[in-house]
């Protein structure tokens, strides 16, 4: 087709939340549950992928996640999310989990993923989004990562 | 070593959930937000590897999970988990995720996944497990795809 | 009148629950509260009634309940339920419920309890429902435990 | 024995908690789960028998609920607890829960239970408690309430 | 204008919510978080708006809150709201939020404050509302600690 | 005193909650209740203090708050938090919440407000904190809002 289909920049998908982990969320070493970052997880790719097409999205599909450090309840969780690269409906998610120590400002890498998004019309159906662009190193770095993903 | 490590059947760890889904759980569309459902897999993974240990379990990694069926509210979702392959300390668990139209009965598989949790002891250091052995027709099915898993 | 209903085996609404407590469900002394056991048994209870009618369900009531033992964080509570008994538009559901200690694997009756649920169509109004019939051993005692109930 | 046993007026223990209903707590037909409103009894005798003992409580028993009005999303729950009766350690706690429209102020009763609660000391083991006496016309009918539930 | 317009005594809108702080709500040092009271406030001065308005209400300012005491896990709560002046479609709420020991029965204030609540129509437009009157002592004070407030 | 006090930029204690409404936090307009965005903004000022001060904080006073817009279900909900100013023990946290429609990407004020936060030490007393120093053109502003809200 001749068309040309819209195209957006990364920034505009980015998405950041701090969460502060209470008792309630962990269990009896005071750990959170990794269910719980799971959540956060496919919560942030939802709002990053809902900012990139302008609609309301689905959860195709989660790469593994690897839980490198515990997070004890008083401890921060970053959870950023950027769209990397983007199909005819599906967009796939960067999403990078950091745990933050509020006593000293230290952060540490606790996990990270990709997330496939779908989306979805008024009808349930997969509908047509537009493409992303990258620019800064950042973002050439997490395009990069989502490439060598799907060939390796 | 010549001690021997003790060993517990698959039937041990089994672990079962059905779930009501509620218009709490759910987006827009009424359909349930990826993010339970991983919830959902996280806490019956762990209840497997609980009762296979006896012991504190913490998540280690989760496999990639693809979602095939969307879920409603009002309908069931059933998550069942197995202890499949053991380490050291570590645990494979298989987790079946299906959906249940309660109207009919009919059930679909939602997603499979595989945890892989590690028992914890009093001071959050990894502690021996003992080693798991299947049996039925199904239980030696699961080992299968544990095995292809690592190998594929 | 001439036609007949249609029946289903009690087999079709068993349902089984197995919650891990954790800090959040608990109060000063580390055991769980009471509401919390009667919510898991009233979800079971919805639906075993829901996979045996196929239908939305309400509670009409439930039967009395006693706790024989406290339940800590860090617990598995299973809860189970059957269909037991039908009337036109009214189910009474067995409900079990027990903890297991996942140390040793011990599980101990913690409460039973009869709900009356009935089935409800699209308008509010009760609607009429299949009849249950047993089979198993299990099964036959527990239709026992219903009709003693009712006349006891 | 010729100690006398501290006294306290079934006043003290008086609780009263008005929940509006939002949509999260309802089902697909908008009716409130009777979970909810189990989980709200128990909560509200625990805080009656907290009031009266001055001690920590568990659940030992509810008696059987009927539920007479569905609650729908948007209407307000009222729930009221005494504190009826007393033993050694234990108390049979009055929970009256009703159903108000705010459009036009009706109420009408949704259902009624005794819960009787128990006081526990630091090491979970149970604890003398005051006995209770009433006063007011309400509260010697409620206190007959309880002597006809024991007996009849 | 001649139409005389309703008009409902504060005594109609009187709300009480007595709340069990759990582990749950609270922070490391297991006291309650500033913004569970918040929400206790806004729920209770939204239910007072509402039996006095008996329409739909929304949220439009909130007075500043100050906290004057810590609240532990195993306190309980007092939150209590009047309507205590009234626009032609906004209603003032006057909320009493107190800590009650529940081993000694001593409550102290824990915060005040004033809610602008606005009753809404289904299409989300405000609405008219009848006015308030008050008659005991008590709610003239709380009339006058209105008063005050708009010209303090 | 001879010593002189740490002091921070103000960019440490900078906080980001990026939050998608689900129809679990509304109401039946489907609008959010206010007592959720309470407490996302008293979160996101416990953050930023936390941040800023490397220490547990409590809430002293949250500053009124005016809800300029309504906020619907499927909206996203984005909190932003900086400590402005600083005592010895507190700290006075500036919290801009908007609301984002990501249909289109606009985004509008819903409220600000600001919370005073008090560091807590291990025994619950007062803990001296480092000063906060501005410097981009924002961060000014937000000293300067600071200033005219005191004397104001
Ligand atoms: C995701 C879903 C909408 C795809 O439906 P479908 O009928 O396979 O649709 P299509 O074949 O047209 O695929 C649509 C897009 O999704 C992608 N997709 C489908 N399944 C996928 C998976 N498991 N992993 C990654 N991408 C997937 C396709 O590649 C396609 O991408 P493209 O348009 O960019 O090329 C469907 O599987 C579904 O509804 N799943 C459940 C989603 C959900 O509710 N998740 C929450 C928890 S259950
Ligand atoms: C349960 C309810 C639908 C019954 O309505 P009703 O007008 O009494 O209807 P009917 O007289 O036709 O009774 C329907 C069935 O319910 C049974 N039933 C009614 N009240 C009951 C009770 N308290 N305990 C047990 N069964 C009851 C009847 O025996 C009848 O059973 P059957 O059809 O098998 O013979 C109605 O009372 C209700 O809506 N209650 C609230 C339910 C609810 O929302 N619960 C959640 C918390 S409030
Ligand atoms: C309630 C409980 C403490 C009673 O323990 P116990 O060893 O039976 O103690 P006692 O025999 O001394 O009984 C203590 C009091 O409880 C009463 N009691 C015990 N079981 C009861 C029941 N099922 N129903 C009503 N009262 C009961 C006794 O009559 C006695 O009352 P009294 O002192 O006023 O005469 C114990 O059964 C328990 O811990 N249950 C679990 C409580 C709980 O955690 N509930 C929440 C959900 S599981
Ligand atoms: C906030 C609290 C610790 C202050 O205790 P206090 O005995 O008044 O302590 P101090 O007089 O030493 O004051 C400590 C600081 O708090 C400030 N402060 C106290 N009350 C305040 C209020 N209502 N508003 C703003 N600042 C306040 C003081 O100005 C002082 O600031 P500075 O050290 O920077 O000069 C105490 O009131 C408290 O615990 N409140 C409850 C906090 C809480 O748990 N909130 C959550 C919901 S209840």
């Amino acid at each position: 087709m001749s068309e040309q289909k819209e195209t957006r920049p990364m920034s505009r998908s980015h998405t950041l939340q701090s969460h502060l982990v209470s008792p309630s969320d962990t269990n009896h070493l005071q750990t959170i549950f990794g269910g719980n970052v799971l959540a956060y997880i496919d919560e942030a790719a939802a709002i990053a992928a809902m900012r990139h097409s302008g609609e309301i999205v689905v959860t195709a599909s989660v790469d593994s996640v690897d839980f490198h450090e515990a997070v004890k309840s008083g401890d921060l969780v970053n959870v950023e999310a950027w769209v990397a690269t983007t199909g005819r409906t599906s967009m796939v998610v960067y999403v990078h989990v950091s745990v933050e120590n509020p006593a000293t400002g230290d952060t540490r890498t606790t996990a990270t993923s990709f997330v496939t998004m779908v989306a979805i019309d008024d009808e349930g159906k997969p509908t047509e989004i537009p493409a992303v662009f990258g620019g800064t190193e950042e973002e050439e770095q997490i395009i990069e990562l989502a490439h060598n993903r799907k060939n390796g």
